[in-house]
């Protein structure tokens, strides 16, 4: 008698609405639910220790937050027809489907030449089999390819739903309150003009606000030198660990020869080396029904973790090394400056540390190093800002704003990080 | 045989302690008690409704803030003696004390020529009589001629206890998120080098949030078009309320010689020109026993509106249209642009309203007028914020930052008001 | 082209949409405006002092909260037309629009024998005149006797969206976190079975947590000791100063009888005993054009208090005493106990208050006196709040809980204040 | 020249500062760092997805409060030590020091008669080695030896501040409202007495609001039917792994002789029998260096969480069955009621499920179980929370409470828990 309500409590919105049969199956698949297990900000609570949300939370929150514009934009008499809310919903649900566990982390160590939204396309598409073609304009909307371009704005573009998710989200996670922006305020002035999403002018203020708070929360949380000193050196262990895993290596170490423990489905990316082509080509790997796909969908925080932990006592000094710094949070110290640093500094620290471990020429490589960090708060060279004058006029925000600073923001920050272990320097 | 704690409730901060007795005898003189009945936010509660919190919250709040500064200076073996922390104390506690009702609307038309800032000293030099001389080390880091200046810099500079509190205060009370700054975050930040308060760089994001966050709540809630529409409404009414006091008009008008409404204390600044020597000359005003400091003392928030309801019903048009519009929320039209408006349309517009309405040629003044208001996010001509980096350097916050777009806000901002009746064009 | 939306800014629900142009124009009437200037707490802001928020703010929250549960109920199949949706949401809206001033203060010296709900009812009936019967199904929901009797309970019953608001917003404003429940929620839960409003028992905890929090409200803020000391006080100042006007004290006191300053709204009540009748009876008093009510219409708390600062300087001692303690926040002091205080004891201090103050008989009554409080948690011989189980049984929530403690909470709880000036004893 | 502040973010306090040297290393312990990696409540983020905090951060925020409360209780003029502040925030620190990963299902399955407590102190013995007795205060403290009672109080009774903060952290987390509690208040409100903690009068209506806020979170979260739903699931994964580790399960079963994939620590408790004897007796287990303890500080989250992924697939049936059900989320069905289950209705059902899965006799009671749960509100046969009257009078907050109701909730609730799977009935 009563129509089943299916809610998910969320901290930040209360309760989050389930629309759609359809959406509550595809939320309940293990592709989707693996992002419970994987962490939306990586290794960021080593520094802010709350920061350990989950990416299944943020697909939820940016889903919940496309409907409500949905809601706006329909009371504003924009059409978007039952099928095309289905389809944005599902394109916002799934936008990140593609992350594996520390996904930056990853996609410079396990896999090869293949981006997490390359994996979301193909999750998508396996989806959409799956699932009998009903995923079809999700994908459109997702990939652009669908007529009504204002609903892939909504997705992907500079004001997308997953921005005004995940900068609140992380705000409030990691209790850094610079990063609040006002959501409902901004989805409460969105509007569409000739298939474009634009802001009403009345907005204009809360986009600044955002702007300044994507830029603020990349220099104090994203990009946080301890946080990215710690992703360094997650990297610096997986890069490890596959060189050890290589027969190479393996040859000339007979004396580490063993076999280093990892789940079934870390084996799979530790042992081979899986690109762009893997992916699409291999239906099948080694039996595993769903091919390669299939065994990525396996892993997430819990694999690298635990193997990590096991590496600590891996008989290669590099490797156990690295383990336990990252176990028991020492990271390196980190420099940064607005040039690179020179190459003597940095080779002349290399032959100091190599000769302090006893390490091989390459070696010293995992332990110091130099990196290039760069942000763009705001590019209007990808889809602009658009602000809406009750006039019609149309603007991009950084020529709308009555100061210049807006405009001042579209210039790249580059920042030279250098890293080296705390104890030696 | 336990130490009584002095605790105010706060919504924001919980628990503000208050930390000494003769704090508590200065928060409880009827001086600082009518700050209870003085809104923050004068008639921005029209447009944001929850802005209806008092200055004497404001006070209290500021010294709550003030207290954690002092506790974080000494953590950091910052010299600060037990009377000098009494001072700055009482210092920001009474900072705003020379505000009077609807601040801004009646520097403009009830006093003259005499800022709330004079007043405040006066208040406080007559609090330091009273006092016996106990407010002396406020009054003097007060008027910035304490030895120790870093003291005045906590009670007013670019990066004041004030500004910490009000932009948090004046968020909650509104909803407007885009003024949430981390007020936490930059206490725990500050230091003193060469007896100028400094940043340490970890605090420097929040330091441009801060400032970014200054910016937009003025143009979203204290430059509100709305706020400000209903402001210039008041200047209005108390402008025409003083010309109908004046024996001048009453002469002219015979039929409206009608006493006008009003309690002692908003009669005695009608019907006479106070300016600031008024305020310093006459130690008796008609028999009041504090002079006329002491009758300003008396007015509040509901002298002014208890008055202007009743002079709804005046007989002269334009007082009782101007006070029936502000109690009944019918504010003027407002139009704004960066350019002044051409006299030629503002003076066609008080034609048509003077035919309208039968008015005066002065009158149609009360009706339709332009106005110029504008603000400064930053401004490093006045007291720098600086930032001191771990090598002992300090720099000022627009050129700390690695974007330019602090330096950019660093230009004053301009627009022009016109304001005219809604109905009417 | 766009429809316009019409927003209220809310610092806890973020906007409140009005979903209709005839709620709109109720919203803009006099009548609701004046509303912004009566607080909801009274003056209970002499303790928590951000308790400044008003009952315009509250009715706007509870009409939201209200359309919240209209569309809950209809996402369960539950019939709700939409003439219905607008009668319920006005009925909401007007639900307090009876209240004075410092309503219970005023309802104990300035009008007799009519409570603010009486006139509620007579506001509803004229504005459905003004509005030629449009708010007919907005006062049958109200008096209950529109034939959809859960309508009703949505505005008034043990689990009204009046109670969820104000427990959440007075919670919000004095910082209790003691009142915050989860309207969220519980609205969420709702449902209507046989025409009652019933909560699903997935939300019993919930309901649980609303009932406690609102005993723990009345005792922590609405009836603390201080905020009643204070509510007390004002109404001796109201009943001294009617007793004043009346035309028997001043024969007896010609020294007094200079005329008590008033707004003329206040002088109509003061000068005049006005009782239910008088508000139905007078269609025009002395001219005034809207008969008594409209007199009414015109108090609000600037009047009160604009007067009360004058009256601190009135020859009467007993006024000017009783005036001058609450405008600089003299309070009585307060005994709490669960019996009654003895009468040997409060007339003993009576006399000696006499003998000190010089006070005629009767007017030691205005500084000594005794008073008996009392609340119910829950009254399940009102509306009952009614859990509904999955098997479609419907229980009273003290019966429903797991544990008896909500049946021990219907016991009226009664304390007896003492009340006397704090210097004395 | 300037004092290094450690501060650690918390979204919930802000800063909490590390107050000492000693225990900024105790928290950079192994031991204390693992906690990261351990959640404060299990699986419960299938119920609520935000609640995925760690019992590192609570550790942190219960030692914030414990440094509050010693601030409050000095300032009232207890004497506190410098060596007992220290004791009493490293006791509090350390007190879930003993936890493992999903501890309440672990202490049913993998570890045998040791309770977290006992492991709790056998760490603070062994750090105490570590650092050379400067743990003794902290130890005798946490044991209750110590001779100032009211400090052992702080660390564990029925108002520590233990239960302050993970109330307020868990319903941050989860988003249940319910839970909130005013921890501030209730900690200025604290007294020590005779040698025993107290709250005076003014809070005793928080005292209140945080037992009710208890009982909610136990029924609303913690013992919520899903929550335990999956714990259950997780305490049968566990001994149907431990069961096939054992020998005599190898034996019979010959084809699913294949080793279990786990980490080295999880393999040291699933393939041994390990007691409270094991864990004292054993200095070294199999060249481990710091014996049972030692591994025991391996595992985490990931170790069990990585385990039943690779589980999911192995070739026992049940344990697959019951791994992919936890994995993909497909719990129990959970019936609840106040009676036990018949017997002859649990047994129906296993035997139906027996038959329908091809399970032996045994094996049912994976699929097929009932479960006692209960819970105390407030239980004054522990130590009681006491409540201080101005007069000196000290009562139970059962007795002090106007109501009964407090007293009501001495009673136990108990629930009887069904669980079978969802699909077959």
């Amino acid at each position: 008698m009563t129509k089943k309500q299916i809610l998910f409590n969320d901290p930040i919105y209360g309760f989050i609405t389930v629309p759609d049969p359809l959406i509550l199956e595809i939320i309940n698949h293990p592709y989707f639910l693996r992002l419970q297990r994987i962490r939306q900000l990586g290794l960021t609570s080593l520094v802010y220790s709350g920061a350990l949300h989950t990416r299944f939370q943020h697909a939820l929150g940016a889903m919940h937050l496309t409907m409500k514009a949905v809601q706006t934009l329909r009371s504003k008499e924009v059409e978007i027809t039952k099928e095309e809310e289905r389809g944005v919903l599902i394109a916002i649900l799934l936008h990140d489907i593609g992350h594996g566990p520390f996904s930056h982390a990853l996609e410079n160590s396990i896999v090869h030449d293949i981006s997490h939204e390359d994996i979301s396309v193909l999750f998508l598409e396996k989806l959409n089999k799956e699932f009998k073609g009903k995923l079809s304009t999700a994908l459109n909307i997702f990939n652009n390819t669908y007529k009504k371009k204002f609903l892939h704005q909504l997705v992907s573009s500079q004001l997308d739903m997953d921005r005004l998710d995940y900068l609140n989200r992380d705000s409030f996670y990691t209790g850094v309150s610079e990063g609040v922006i006002s959501s409902d305020r901004i989805i409460k002035m969105l509007n569409v003009k000739k298939d474009r999403l634009v802001v009403e002018a009345k907005g204009m203020y809360s986009i600044e606000n955002f702007i300044i708070a994507r830029r603020l929360m990349y220099w104090q949380v994203y990009l946080h030198k301890t946080v990215l000193s710690a992703e360094f050196l997650l990297v610096k262990i997986l890069q490890r660990a596959k060189e050890i895993a290589s027969s190479k290596f393996q040859v000339s170490n007979s004396k580490l020869q063993e076999e280093l423990f990892c789940t079934p489905a870390l084996r799979e990316f530790l042992y081979n080396h899986h690109d762009k082509k893997a992916f699409s080509n291999l239906p099948l790997v080694k039996g595993e029904k769903g091919g390669l796909l299939e065994v990525f969908a396996q892993l997430d925080d819990n694999d690298i973790f635990a193997s990590i932990k096991v590496w600590a006592n891996h008989p290669d000094p590099v490797l156990s090394t690295l383990c336990m710094n990252l176990v028991n949070r020492k990271l390196y110290k980190v420099e940064i400056q607005d040039e690179p640093f020179s190459d003597k500094r940095v080779n002349q620290m290399k032959k100091e540390i190599q000769k302090k471990y006893k390490l091989k020429n390459s070696e010293a490589d995992y332990f110091v190093f130099s990196q290039l960090v760069s942000n763009d708060a705001y590019r209007p060279d990808k889809i602009h800002i658009n602000i809406l004058y009750k006039n019609g006029r149309i603007t991009d925000i950084a020529q709308a704003s009555d100061q210049s600073y807006i405009a001042a923001l579209q210039k790249t920050v580059k920042k030279y990080f250098l890293c080296y272990p705390k104890e030696i320097f």
